[in-house]
This record gives structure tokens, C-alpha cells and sequence, in this order.
């Protein structure tokens, strides 16, 4: 069982541990030769729904680094792969939908399904967060639940797959506000319904992955999307961190009002001036640039303790990357960072 | 010859005309049916290196939507193919090199080629610009010479190819300043000798895309990039205008100490608040949104008036998107809005 006394958890709740805890997005995954191995031959989205398989993937980090949490191995297409929406990952390029979803007739179509249906056929993902939360040490590291932000599936489900500045989905919005909030708020209880059976199963919080807020202007943001984020993490039973890429100038309206515990900060924003913007009572998350990961350990040093410093002006600070782990990342260098954090 | 008052121009001065000087980032190209057409069997370097072609495209969206001012059709490795360095335009993902500069040693190869080079080489560039200008009536419609700025091109040449957030460049940076100060040192006398190529042969203005600006922290875009910046602008004779996207927190850098006449600004930021932050000396261009070029011509209408109703707040106003034109952009919609504002 996770402790309240793990220093996520205190960290969550705005305490300062002896050390900052410290894990990184997409810690499992394509970094480590190990998981490199155990996929081979089984498509990404099986290996999210295979329970032994997603629970391996979600150690395998946590063991090698001794990072303070896990971080739920999943994609955010899965719980619309549960609601029974056709969808693949296809490597290279991201996930595709066989039916992009652009007219109110596509929006009705989705929202028909109930999303008591993902939580219904989300019995794999229990099973494998029970098998993690089994395994992890509770008192030291915690299980973070794992969930996409309604505008950031949108932006896949409206465009049918990647796209950069995720045109279709933000167009919706002002061609047809009814649909664009209809399909929105259906994907806020698919989100909810997800987190929830990670946090039934074990998971001690959880973490909302918007990653494309930063392309919208703040008035969009405010209007269309946040209201549907807050929809899918209000009044859950754990903390909740929000994040977002490129969210700067919005990190205070990332707050939720203060239904996050803490909001997660990219690399473009220096932590001290993030702990302005978002005041005393939101921990922070970040802000390590993941460019640097390639760069020679004493200038990636340097940066790591500026980062540390700059954090003590946040009421508490949860030490991660400014985005997920980049592929090609050497593994080592990840585990020599959290040695550094855990000295300091 | 193009005349001081045409409204571009003035606007470019800091006065307002009638009505504001529209045009639009990417209208020469892939929305035209008659670009599409013309451009059948033709690779895009090579159509960017054939001097009635590029001038025919450059002056199509002058003719089919009346706007103020003709861009030059070009692409932003124009100039490195013609210092001689293998990059190829692979439809459907962007600029390939077949030589990434990732090392000192391969930024001491591509730094040992002479800069002048460039403009030997750009006798197609001055045939297709003097073209162009023989045909439009400069007493309206000036032609703005194109260039990619130090960073953005040495984004693409370091990664070998398009990027999500250009870790390599931003790597190089930390990694080894010295090699990363030599390339964007090189890379800003490459994008000022084509834009003087174009400047000699009758391109009124410039622009400097500086299209992922956005993605730096704003300490690292003030150490590495914007002294680069300068170096490539500084000093010309024509007016210059800079953008990037994602700039909203640096506009005020953008302005490169007022060296820039105008600064882009995309559909994040309202143009009241950038005016606010550039100050009174700096013209602004922008920002509709490109996501509603999709959008019912009447909610694209509310959007358009609000932008050129904020864009009162600036000293002086230059219409255009965002960003570029989306491919699949319905060219009448652009023309409506050129309608639009000059009946404004």
C-alpha cells in the first residue's frame, strides 16, 4: 500500500522531503534496451492492454533508476480503444483513427458510446496496476495514474492522427461550440473513467497529460478545453498533476483553481518565475530540458542544480523533465540524475 | 520600382493607412489549384531555382486575391543548397540533409565553405525577384524578400530533418557553445547574403522566419540565437520583419532592439496585449487564427474584425495569419478576407 509519507505524496501536499522526489514522463519506454527487448513482436496498444507486459514496462524504470514513483506504462488512445474506438499507434508516426471524427454527426456517433464502457473492459489495466502496486516498495514510491487532457485526445481523434498545430480540432471549436463541448466533455468521462480504475487499483495519484494546451490561445483554453479537464479530475480521490508543453503563459489556469496538487513546467519557463506565477499553494513540476540529456554531464550538472535551486521558490518541487524522455536518451545519464537529486 | 507610399510599406514606417496592408505567410503555394498545377513533375528545389517558375508562383496569389504585398517563393534551405550542401525537400515531411552537422568537425566543414559562395550562386534568385517586381505595381504591392533565420535553419541541419522540438540544435548549444556559435554565425552571413540577393534586385522588405523561436527557454534565445539574428539583418537596406512562432513571451525580444520594423505575432497572443509588450516603435503583423480559415465565414468574420480591432493598439498594423497558410486552406476564403479588410 502507498504511505502518505513517500515523498511524492508529501511533495503532492506541498511538504519539502530531505530530498526532492524525482521521476521523468515516458521513464518507461523507448530509452531502456530492456523494454526495448520485451516489446519486440507485440504492437504498442497490445502491450498497454497485456496486464503482466504493462506492469514489466511500468518497473522496469523504477528498479534501474530508483526514481520515486512509477508512472502507469500506457498510451492516451487506450481508454478510447476501450470505449471500442478503431485506433492503432503506428511507429513513426503516432496514433491513427480509422474514423476521424470532424462533423456532429462523427461527435454523435462517439459520444453514443456510454464510457461506463471503458471502465467496464478497463479490467486489464487494473490487473496490471494491482501487479505494480504489488511490487512497489508504498512507502517509498508511489504509483502515478496516467490519463490524457480532453483537448489533446481531441486534437488526435478530430485531425485522425498527429498534427502540429492541431488545426481541425481547434476549428471545431468555433465552427460548431456545441459539438466541439459535447465531444469534449464525453472525453473528460473517458479520462475519468480510465484514472479511476488505475486509482481503484492502487495508483496513489495521478497525472493529466495535456500535452498540446500550449497551442491555444488562453481565451480558447479557458473557454473550450479547461472546463473539461477539471470535469475529468474533480473530486478524485488522489492528487492530481496537470501538464502541458509550451503552457508558460497560462501555468496559473493550469492550476485548475486548485484542484492540482501540482502543475508540471516545461523547459521555456525558469522554476522561480513559475512559482510567481502560480503562488503558495500548487507544487511544482520539472523542469529538466531534455535537450541537455545530451549534452556533457557537467554542463547537464549544472543545470540539473540550477533547476533544484530555482525550485526551492515553489512550495514544494517534484524534479522531472520539461517534456518525456527522448528516445535516443543513453539510460545511464537518467540514473546519474536522480543519484545527483537524491544527494543534494 | 516600388513606391514609399505604398501601404505596406508605410505601415513598415509606422504610419496607417486607409486600410491596413494585408498578406498572407505561405500564400504562394500548395492552396493554389494553379500552384499545384504548375508545380506538376517539378521538385520544390528545383521550382524555387527556376526563375519563371518562381516568380510565376510568387505572383499568383498577388493576381488571384489582391493582396498588399507579394512574398517571394522560396524555401528556407534555398541558401544552403546553393553553398553547395546535399538537402532535398521530401514531400510530405520537409527538408532532408544528407550530412547532419551534429560535430565540431562537421561544423567546421560546413563553416569552411565561403559565405559568398551564396551569392555567386544566386543569380536564378535575382532573375526570378527582378521578375517579379517588373510586374507588380510597386506604387501598391511591394515584394518582401524571404529568409530563414540562423536558429530555425540550424534547427533542421543539426537534427538532419524536421523536428518536434529540436532537441539536437538546443543540445549543441549547451553542449559545445564555441561549435554552436561558429554554425549560427555562418548560417546568419548564408541568410544575409540571400536576402541582399533579392534586397539588389528589388525586394522592398524582408522577413526573418524565425519559425521556432518559440521552442527556446528566453535565456537561451537571448545567449545563442538573437545576436545571430541581428547579425543576419542588420544594417540592410529595406525594412525588416521578424517572426516566430510561439514568441508571445519574447515579442519584445523579437524586436531585436528595434532593429526589426515589425514583428509577427501568432494567434496566441491578442494584438492589444502584444502591443503592449513590443511598445510604440514596432509595427505588428498578424495574427488571425489559421484553424479558422475552416470555420463558418461568419465566425471567421467576428474573428477577423476582432483582430483588426485589437490590432488599433499597435503603432501600426499589418494583416496576415498566424502562421502560414494550411495546405488545404479553400483559397476564396483567403480572398473574402482581403476583401474584408480593405472595406474596413
Amino acid at each position: 500500500m502507498p504511505s502518505p509519507d513517500a515523498p511524492l505524496l508529501r511533495a503532492l501536499r506541498g511538504e519539502r522531503p530531505d530530498t526532492a522526489p524525482i521521476w521523468f514522463m515516458r521513464q518507461a519506454g523507448r530509452s531502456l534496451p530492456e523494454y526495448r527487448e520485451l516489446r519486440v513482436g507485440t504492437r504498442m496498444l497490445d502491450a498497454c492492454l497485456t496486464p503482466d507486459l504493462a506492469a514489466e514496462i511500468t518497473l522496469q524504470p523504477v528498479r534501474r533508476h530508483g526514481v520515486d514513483a512509477g508512472i502507469f506504462f500506457s498510451d492516451i488512445v487506450v481508454p478510447l480503444r476501450l470505449a471500442g474506438i478503431e485506433v492503432e499507434i503506428v511507429p513513426g508516426r503516432g496514433p491513427v483513427f480509422a474514423d476521424p471524427v470532424r462533423t456532429r454527426a462523427d461527435v454523435d456517433r462517439v459520444t453514443a458510446i456510454d464510457p461506463a464502457e471503458v471502465a467496464a473492459a478497463a479490467e486489464p489495466v487494473r490487473a496490471a496496476v494491482r501487479a505494480v502496486v504489488s511490487e512497489l516498495d508504498g512507502a517509498r514510491t508511489p504509483l502515478i495514474g496516467f490519463a490524457g487532457a480532453p483537448f489533446t485526445l481531441a486534437a488526435y481523434l478530430v485531425e485522425g492522427g498527429p498534427s502540429k498545430e492541431h488545426l481541425r480540432a481547434r476549428a471545431l471549436m468555433h465552427a460548431d461550440p456545441g459539438a466541439w463541448h459535447a465531444l469534449a466533455g464525453w472525453l473528460a468521462q473517458v479520462s475519468r473513467a480510465f484514472l479511476q480504475a488505475q486509482i481503484e487499483s492502487g495508483a496513489a495519484a495521478v497525472q493529466l497529460f495535456d500535452s498540446w494546451a500550449g497551442s491555444l490561445a488562453p481565451s480558447d483554453l479557458r473557454a473550450f478545453v479547461l472546463p473539461h479537464s477539471t470535469a475529468a479530475v474533480q473530486g478524485l480521490d488522489v492528487p492530481v498533476i496537470h501538464f502541458g508543453v509550451g503552457t508558460g503563459p497560462v501555468l496559473a489556469d493550469m492550476r485548475l483553481g486548485g484542484i492540482a496538487s501540482a502543475v508540471g513546467v516545461d523547459w521555456r519557463v525558469p522554476l522561480d518565475e513559475a512559482a510567481r506565477t502560480v503562488g503558495g499553494e500548487t507544487t511544482l513540476q520539472g523542469n529538466i530540458d531534455p535537450a541537455l540529456l545530451a549534452a556533457p554531464w557537467e554542463v547537464l550538472e549544472a543545470h540539473v542544480r540550477d533547476v533544484l535551486e530555482r525550485g526551492r521558490a515553489a512550495r514544494a518541487h517534484i524534479v522531472n523533465l520539461g517534456h518525456g524522455v527522448p528516445p535516443e536518451t543513453d539510460p545511464t545519464v537518467l540514473t546519474r540524475i536522480v543519484e545527483l537529486v537524491h544527494s543534494v
